[in-house]
């Protein structure tokens, strides 16, 4: 049985392996404070061009998310965001436990438009008794979407515009921001899509790390007494050095760029198998999922050698994700493009 | 320089190092629904001898404690420790983030007695207007404790007659257990330390592992929607199978035991040097940390050899911190001692 | 200038003040714990008809929402009601800042349907990673509805045993529940509505009363402790007695009766007017609200002498909500109904 | 049977119940936007001579406390106050429901030191590990405090410097702040205190209204978008008028004045009459509480023919409190000045 169920399914890219052991003896400073971590930052505000970013590691996304929509937020505003995000749908309620509202709008292929930005800040301007209402404080994408789509530059800087006029913060969730450098709709570079935001995190953990996502925070008035937040939040490890590890071995020598080149062009492979095959797609994904549209007869007969964690059924249509990482293999994409073939 | 700063400052033990290499490839179902986690967690229960208990990986020990104290106490109920407890001062208020009033009572060596506990649910029940007051619902304690002292059964059993008696909820804070079962002072077993509390956690961060502490949920009050609650507090990690690693690697053929018992045994070495010296102790503690208070003279003449993290400088004294762990040196140790034998 | 703003724009019934002047200078127990708020909540107990139904007094429909829903729901159970509900749009986030999420369903003419919610309930069920999401735990209503709309017997039957057949609580804002016993589309009772939900609150404020809710408690688990949870949210007046008057004004005698009557009676009046002007109306309400579209021409017409609070504004029409109240007088609305017919 | 019960069992001074009848028929604007509380604003910014400041009307003080003290601190703050603080004590852990975290020191006649708070942000600041434990933000006084006592004016300056020095937020509480203006060892104005905070409350339930604090914003960093914190917290009520209305009644013509000094004078006699007779009294309070030591036959003879609400016993005496309020009459006090006399 050969797995394409998820991007994190497997440990870490051979060079943070080598790393654990290397530094397993030294005597590091606790909560994130040592060498590693040090370097590891200093290697992330070079590749994001921010000489004066504040960098932490956080161990997974959905308390990265948690933690900046209630620390920089005011308890009455609101994070904006399509319907479709994570944050809307897939963290249980986590930003609503952490006290503020979630304000969405239909998704445009998991994007979010400009305008749809504007008009929900007009209409609390506008409307007759706005402090009854929530204030929109923030907005939240994230690059590549959910739905395996990726903001080109372009719009990149028109949120960030939209954001700027009306005051509202720019967060970028980039769970999947390295493996979507490499999508073939992208032209975004991780110095410019960090240009314009307030703040972003770069996802290790489907990149390739055991564990840890870094936030970059740009705006200065957010840079202040973070490591408090952090540590109330339950959020600073121990041995931070452990995530100092795994984004040193990710971003020394570009290390992250082969493997993360490498999982896209392997869902580049089984898409093209897909629409040669005739196989319609849900969406039009460019990064590491793929949205693939079975027969129930199709899907049965995949079943019985790959493993896509399960599918909905509509119509007797099966619904599938098929997914790549950087650990996936030649030999298993080959299978999988074979068995499309002969379906 | 030689560094006793604290008990997580290396890596793991080598067992876990080569789960690591040996898992790394295999494709593992998220957040910790898999198989190296379900083993893990059968070699908890078999440890603690609770085939019933639930037990959950989560990455450190702040969280776990907030998390716990904010699900399991109702809004108005606040939780019973002593002044010195890791959730009244350091935790940058995680738990009063979390919603909930930490009610303190003075330690006694850094223990709670019994009849504190007695006292402050009486004043509760007695006062005039009852509902203007928190309502004591949980006690917590820790074992080690922060001062490195160990309960020994008999306070353990007491302590949870106290609780069952005023229906409060009995939890305790394992970080440093694993180590404290070789200390000389302790009579527990993990078994029986579970046996008489609702829940506990077991620290595998200072005990060898890379992160994690291991929650055995008792109370089958406690166990339901357990999951939904630590997704929503960001406490589920995507690759949860190296939680898993990390306990397999500690409980497996009883790994944990030999590196505890180093740990203690290496500490234990310091306390006599420095009571052969005539230094005196500013506790008489039993795990793997010694407080010692030097003269500035004697405190300077060892800082230029071994670092153990800064002290409290108070009438002309240091006091000072040495805190060994599993990965502490015979060479390390020795040279410590010596260096105490010159002073 | 006469105003149909809102139903909240006077005092308070004459029965009300005259209560005030007759307690003046008893000397009552603090905190709602005084013989009028014994007496005003036996009064209420038998208009529901529920002897065992704990009754406690909040000062407004919001911090009763926020109590109620923080208190009775988990921290990763939802709360489902249609996107016009007031906990959805009006109360600043309140129920998300207390750290519940708000599931909206589209709202049909200001009212969920029973299979909306199933479907929610069954969505949420059937997820492939249920735990990630949201767990459904209360369904709210608002009767009349936001809208001005009323539910029939028969919907709120329905309801309820939707939520029994799911485990969901059931809970009613009654902030206009007093008049919209007389709405023309109403056959509920106090006492059958009450008999069909865990729990509801009876609206003071928009009764004739100067302040106040009066939450009724059904479900015998919800019961416990309640005043802590209101004291706590700042809820337990010192002064409690004062809202004991409040409830003592509307109930006893019925009073609330011909005041709630007379407030249905003008609106179907103002109603009746406009049908008859051919001008059409947004909703077919039937409580005190009644929403009307006007040309701008006529809207500006009645501005000269009306105040309707404002009007929104969409091609060339002016939407405005047009309200009664227990104190609207009989020369008021005839005067509105002599410009209507004028226009 | 009379009572000495509190400072808040009567209804309110004669003024507020003829402005109730008065206004009863206005139509108002709702949610505190209307002419009475634009007045009563005007009339509070005057008594205070701070005409820039932002004035709020709140229900009660739990409630003003719980939202001041969680909008204005950041997560990781705390607020700074005495053990017997109401905050800390007597609000059933609302600040720590709101997520702040209460740091006390033990207080000198109800009172907190200047130095305390000093050494308390001294220890924050030169703490080894700063960011792991709370950091106080805020200092909350009482004026007059829980024992009865009350701050002069060189005391409120000192306070004042420190928290500027530390850059502290100064809030003084002040449920009894009316009365103790008469208090015999008081020489503050409403004007001057309020010239020394940040933010602070004059309480209306304790001096002859039915309901009310008005909070008095000064610092202008603390005034934007209040109204919608106010929403948030359910603090904003529909019938706003009702508090203009108390604050009003209290301000005009300096109301509050005969009312509160009649309050004090009788408390005077009181305790006067408590001396001569050589009865002990446990704090050496100014205010309109006098904390009486009787014998236990001294006390049950006055259960007799008064109500204290009750009594703690120790060791053969009764400590109990003796409360006047602005509705306490002469012929009250004399009864019980004769029946202190004939102990």
């Amino acid at each position: 049985m050969i797995s394409f169920v998820n991007d994190y399914q497997e440990g870490c890219i051979p060079e943070i392996l080598e790393k654990l052991q290397k530094y397993n003896y030294c005597a590091n400073p606790g909560y994130g404070v040592d060498y590693i971590c040090e370097n590891a930052k200093k290697l992330i505000k070079q590749a994001v061009k921010a000489p004066d970013a504040d960098v932490h590691f956080i161990t997974g996304g959905t308390l990265t998310n948690k933690i900046v929509i209630n620390a920089f937020l005011k308890s009455y505003e609101g994070v904006i965001c399509v319907d479709t995000a994570h944050i809307a749908t897939h963290e249980t309620g986590a930003i609503e436990h952490g006290g503020r509202k979630v304000l969405t709008v239909k998704n445009h292929n998991g994007k979010i438009l400009p305008r749809q930005i504007e008009s929900m800040v007009n209409e609390h301007i506008g409307g007759l008794s706005r402090e009854h209402t929530v204030k929109p404080g923030m907005v939240y994408i994230s690059q590549s979407t959910e739905l395996g789509t990726v903001y080109c530059l372009n719009e990149i800087k028109e949120i960030s515009a939209v954001c700027k006029k009306h005051g509202l913060l720019f967060f970028i969730d980039g769970a999947r921001m390295l493996t979507s450098l490499f999508a073939k709709d992208n032209d975004c570079t991780l110095a410019n899509m960090n240009a314009f935001c307030d703040l972003m995190y770069i996802g290790g953990t489907k990149a390739g790390a055991l564990l840890g996502e870094a936030l970059i925070i740009n705006n200065s008035l957010l840079k202040k007494d973070f490591r408090y937040i952090l540590k109330q939040n339950g959020a600073l490890m121990a041995k931070g050095f452990l995530m100092g590890i795994q984004f040193e071995g990710l971003f020394e020598n570009d290390n992250y760029q082969k493997y993360c080149k490498s999982a896209i062009e392997k869902a580049d492979k089984i898409r093209m198998a897909l629409k040669n095959k005739g196989i319609k797609l849900e969406i039009d994904s460019c990064d590491t999922q793929t949205f693939a549209i079975f027969t129930k007869e199709q899907y049965q007969e995949l079943q019985a050698h790959f493993d896509f964690g399960g599918a909905t059924f509509k119509e007797g249509l099966a619904y599938a994700r098929i997914c790549t990482s950087w650990a996936t293999t030649e030999d298993s994409v080959n299978a999988l493009v074979t068995a499309i073939e002969k379906l």
